[in-house]
């Protein structure tokens, strides 16, 4: 992989106004407190301004506004590094990142201990890495990698461009879309969970017969379940980003562009709106339907249907155990206590 | 798999009573919604009554009381197609759903590259996929599925009829049962979570001895983990239903036919009964014991022991995030503000 | 594995006081309940003592207190087993646990389906099992164990004596220290979630350009993910301890000796000091810092830096249900009672 850009490249790319040398070279993206001679830091939190003094930074990615306070030598005026001045400063950090991504380059092809089922149809420029099964009828979209030690099941298919991770479990009859990324050990496709009691007291398994849908651009964590659905398919959408150990039940429909942090996860048959945000943990029980933009705060829980776009929460404040110990006993007696006021103004009155 | 059906031989499985022609055939099952001609489709719940009417299902399993509605014509007198009555419709819709699932049938016998340890006993009808690793002197039991890039370690034993996922990992000395299954990316028999101080600030490993026991018919689901035990057998009862990312620590005991959904946990040490019912999120912490016919909602901790069976909770409800933040405020003061209702009231008397 | 061993090495081992025979073997470990004949027991909590009357065990490790009870005859006179006296019998069952442990020992050597690239540098006495797969530039410690289906990525290094169980997934450029444990369906060095708004209401993905380094004696459960550092690394000091599920977002620095329970967290640049002990899913939110120290009970929720040791807690009691319902309405009008006793208070003033 090339290993350093001109300052020159890097302003076009990010469409950066550029106040330096543009033939000086970075060889590496780091923070403003940690970057060194020879590497490109940014500036996208207020809160940072003052490590600008005394970065090392050859080069620091930052907004108008900054640049003005620097170029004003009012509070920072040690940087000597050269400034990429544009509209949005963590977009350009975030759009760079890429260039600076030392990940291993899969090898191409089809590494010889591939198990690949003679139905299977394979794209060009596909790699898949060794161990990795392959079942009947699986269709890999051209440019896609599959990683080490990989399952996929029977008629699925891996858009263009897919990054399936090492030691990913796809069933049958899923789809992922283009330029999606699956990380490893996650699974897609298992049964929802589904039964019915057989009236003896345990459980008839209901035959999970639907499959997933999964759209483009999608980022799915480590350890991340997506069942299959009951009937009909459960379906994500398109540029949706998923964290790690997220659980999406049975025939979920999840909008585009929504983001679920570590943990948090939609029960069987929601269906969750459009760039809708979940901090970590946040869930929301079955049966359910959000809209679009909402935002669910870490670790609530949502048991009835929202249709105001806003930010929701439940849960209860950190203490000191010893003080959370009486508070705690109080929550048990809450009505009570809502009952004893009530009387008091009763009797007030 | 064959792919249709007649109408005659689902009212025979299904003990119903046929209105409509038995020679009529369904290709597939699917929701009164969704169902199309030569569709199956079922009515297990009153608020889908409304689309019996606009149904184009060619048959629909339903209840006594509902076929009467129907056929009085009262409400949903469009609908054209056959009648399966049966006196369950939720189980008899489980029940029929086997025969529609479209999973790929595992290949028969042991794929060449699957290692299997020759003090292995590999029962008759057993399909092993690729890649799969059996160690030494496991029992495979008859008519089992192993699926691709499994482990199974030295000395366990799968039952007859158990069916396991692709990737997932079995440690030594843990049993399954007949007719059980298991999702991908699941752990069975890891370490248990057991340390003790060593005196010096750090932690001693606590080897964990035990094994893991699983009863037949259970379902297990994707990346869920049931530890070995310390000293002992981790214990799982016959007919229990455990969800993705359910935790099971060391030693636990789980009683017959429970249900546990996703991310469910209980603790080390703990017993919990017969027909319980963890709804998402529910937890058990370390050293109780919990009665039969206990049901936790979703997100509840239990941290006590409980001997009455019934539905029990924890938890704050959901609020828009506003108003949570003054409440949240008021949690951390409520034993004061019980203190001053008490005085309120003294000052009263 | 030698499956017995005398009394006499036991105590030399444990520096315990012997009153019995050094030559009596025992065979395996276990509880003072179920120890039979030939078994050695302990008693480390004072709610066991009266078992140890009624138990059948060879011998017993126990405290100077409990056997000066013990041989008073006072309260378990019956008990005729051989004495292992001990300063911490937890302590001391804890450390003889691994001789009696029956994991199947790793088989020597490289197993012919491991893929090993050509750069890697695998050092003596290491176990690689089936179809595990290790990629360019890695370096494997002399004396470690590498599980069926692992995969490792480019740079990576393990430490010198570690176990990696099973179909674990290790992604490049991750550092794990000596003798430490990562059990099956984890996964070290995913990306960390890092997107950035694009402008247009999608994510720009934030390529996750550091990695992970991980310390000596550290144990990580089943099913847990350990992030690789946006810019950096995320690093878990010596000693520490990890359940299952757990999430180590990127960037976090945990220090050393903490311990966390089954779904605890901590999320993105939080740094959370030494001996920290986390309860099953307690979680820290992003960008906070946590001393020394700090004790999170179940299911609390950080989302403030703490700067004095001791214990934190959130949450609400478990409850019936139906009394829960009455007592949640009212957590959501908390503000409000809270008003209307201060008028009340007015009043009377």
């Amino acid at each position: 992989m090339k290993r350093d850009f001109s300052l020159g490249e890097i302003a076009a790319y990010l469409d950066a106004e550029l106040h330096g040398e543009p033939d000086l070279r970075v060889r590496a993206l780091n923070t403003l407190q940690d970057a060194q001679a020879g590497e490109l830091a940014f500036l996208a939190n207020e809160k940072y301004v003052a490590h600008l003094g005394e970065s090392r930074a050859e080069a620091v990615i930052l907004s108008q506004k900054h640049a003005v306070v620097l170029m004003s030598g009012a509070t920072v005026k040690n940087y000597k590094g050269a400034l990429l001045i544009v509209a949005n400063p963590y977009l350009g950090y975030a759009k760079i990142s890429a260039w600076f991504d030392r990940s291993p380059q899969p090898s191409a092809g089809i590494h010889p201990t591939a198990i690949i089922d003679a139905t299977a149809n394979v794209g060009e420029n596909v790699s898949i890495a060794a161990n990795a099964v392959i079942d009947a009828d699986v269709v890999i979209g051209a440019g896609s990698t599959i990683g080490a030690g990989c399952f996929i099941g029977a008629r699925s298919v891996i858009g263009q461009g897919a990054h399936i991770s090492a030691n990913v479990s796809i069933y049958h009859d899923v789809r992922i879309g283009r330029n999606s990324r699956i990380h490893s050990g996650s699974v897609i496709g298992a049964d929802g969970f589904g039964f019915a009691p057989n009236g003896a007291g345990g459980w008839q398994k209901i035959h999970q017969i639907g499959g997933v849908q999964i759209g483009d651009n999608v980022e799915v964590g480590a350890c991340t379940t997506i069942d299959r659905g009951a009937l009909g398919d459960t379906c994500i959408g398109n540029g949706v980003i998923l964290d790690n150990h997220v659980q999406i039940a049975h025939n979920v429909v999840l909008g585009d562009n929504s983001a679920m942090a570590a943990y948090s996860a939609i029960a069987g048959s929601s269906t969750v709106g459009r760039n809708c945000i979940f901090a970590g943990d946040a869930a929301v029980v079955g049966h359910l339907t959000l809209c679009d933009g909402v935002t669910i705060t870490a670790r609530s829980l949502v048991t009835k249907s929202i249709t105001e776009p806003g930010s929701y929460s439940s849960g209860t404040p950190l203490m000191p155990t010893r003080e959370w110990r009486k508070n705690a006993v109080r929550m048990s007696h809450l009505d009570d206590l809502a009952g004893r006021v009530k009387s008091l103004e009763k009797d007030k009155g």
